[in-house]
């Protein structure tokens, strides 16, 4: 009897959502109630259980500020964000593949010169990051925009660290050149816990999982006529890289810092040498006409 | 290939949390993260969509406060509150079915006298609540407690008032007399509208619902050697029985608040004449042993 009051009392509020002026929000509350529901149903919660539950969800908004974003964390450790992230990549061919925004994309990147140090502090190993920005085709994409942005060395994005890190450092806006090259200097990024002082933390400690991600750098890449693409590159050797706590990592992202040691090609680059150089293409798709 | 990538992806998921030392944590988090993830594989979010989601939960956390709670409320207008409930609620035999706590259970109720008046401002219509605690069996249940509240005639709780209504208005904490007995006086409850000013309220204009709540009036009910129930009275024909926002009616509970002219009576329990009255009993199942 139980059961069918609670399946009709599912139907009740399937119902209730029927004059929903937007249709797809209509499929989706619709849907989301059927889940919602059918996970209560499965799982028998106790009042206190569900109590925790909204304590829960209370104390991860109320940890949420301008530069922090609990409920982002989250959905990254549960897997969320990764599967909505997959589902809208655009699996055409063989291009660059995407993985989370992360929480740390709250502020503009500054415009910046290629070429140019986005590690504003110094202190980590020096770095070289180039490349080109092409179509699925092999043609280079002069003008395409790549928005770039990491922690430092002790891995901090600067909005973590306001009294350590000027605004901006680990950040920047680079437009590609005539042949869809970049290039930019910076220090190899280290992997990095998220942060672990809030509700999300408490989840990790109770699952006995660690907080850390593999080092990377986030990437969105865009050009004229093309889908962007928002991804990391994940530095290869780095820690983690089997264990990332949002489940971001794909093998094709994993791209080497080659240790080199060439004064010449320092002194080009404007880094002391020898210097780590990470070399890698962002290869976009045609937007779908 | 991404369908493939999606079903690892929620295994990877799941296996992340087999480290988690209480096993019905370890439970609850594996059944969120399928059903979660089956969601959104139904659904197939936008990044727009996601984003909007993370933005309406954040808000739902940042609305709340010491006298408000919205993911409360967000639970209760999904049906979710009552489901909780109602897989909880006691199912043996011919008792007093339970309802939703809803979210202005947040102050300790008064300690009040059987026979005094919870409505400390006047104005509505006057009403006696009397009947008795019973066991399943019929016997009276001396000593029972009863934690009364309620919206005032025009449909506030004290928390919502600070500046109209004292604390503890339309609030009482009520012991059952040695006949298991109750009695006290109050005013007519009125229909109110859950809060609106909020991201739920957002929600229910989205979904072209009415925010209304049919006339109640809350008991939770508890007695030594029983399980004790949290319920509600609803006023029979008040407006919005059948399209209750939290989906709370049950037929059982809804009584008769008789209009009564009987100045005998009513000098009995310290009303003016005539008034109205409202008689039931609240049956309790023995506690499992
Ligand atoms: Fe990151
Ligand atoms: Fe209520």
């Amino acid at each position: 009897m139980t059961t069918a009051y609670t399946t009709h009392l599912t139907e009740a509020v399937v119902d209730s959502l029927k004059g929903t002026a937007d249709p797809r929000l209509s499929e989706l509350l619709a849907a989301l109630t059927r889940h919602l529901h059918a996970f209560v149903r499965e799982t028998e919660p106790t009042m206190a259980e569900w109590e925790q539950a909204i304590d829960f969800l209370t104390a991860t908004g109320q940890t949420c500020t301008d530069t922090r974003q609990e409920f982002v964390l989250l959905s990254d450790v549960l897997g969320v964000s990764m599967l909505v992230e997959t589902i809208n990549s655009d699996g055409r061919g063989d291009v660059t593949e995407s993985t989370v925004l992360g929480p740390f994309h709250m502020t503009e990147s500054p415009v910046r010169e290629l070429g140019a140090d986005i590690d504003l502090v110094g202190g980590g190993e020096p770095c070289v990051v180039s490349g080109r920005v092409l179509s699925r085709d092999g043609t280079p994409l002069p003008g395409a925009v790549l928005d770039v942005w990491q922690a430092n060395a002790e891995g901090y994005y600067d909005v973590q660290q306001p009294e350590v890190q000027p605004p901006g450092n680990g950040r920047g806006l680079f437009t590609a050149d005539a042949e869809g090259r970049f290039w930019f200097r910076t220090c190899v990024p280290s992997p990095y816990p998220i942060p672990t002082d809030g509700p999300v933390g408490d989840l990790l400690r109770a699952t006995g999982r660690h907080p850390y991600r593999p080092a990377h750098i986030h990437f969105i890449a865009s050009a004229e006529g093309h889908a962007p693409v928002t991804t990391h590159i994940f530095v290869a050797g780095s820690d983690h890289l089997d264990s990332d706590a949002v489940f971001a990592v794909k093998e094709s992202l994993v791209q080497d810092f080659t240790e080199t040691d060439d004064p010449s090609l320092a002194r080009e680059f404007g880094v002391p040498n020898p210097f780590r150089h990470a070399r890698f293409d962002l290869v976009l798709n045609p937007s779908r006409s």
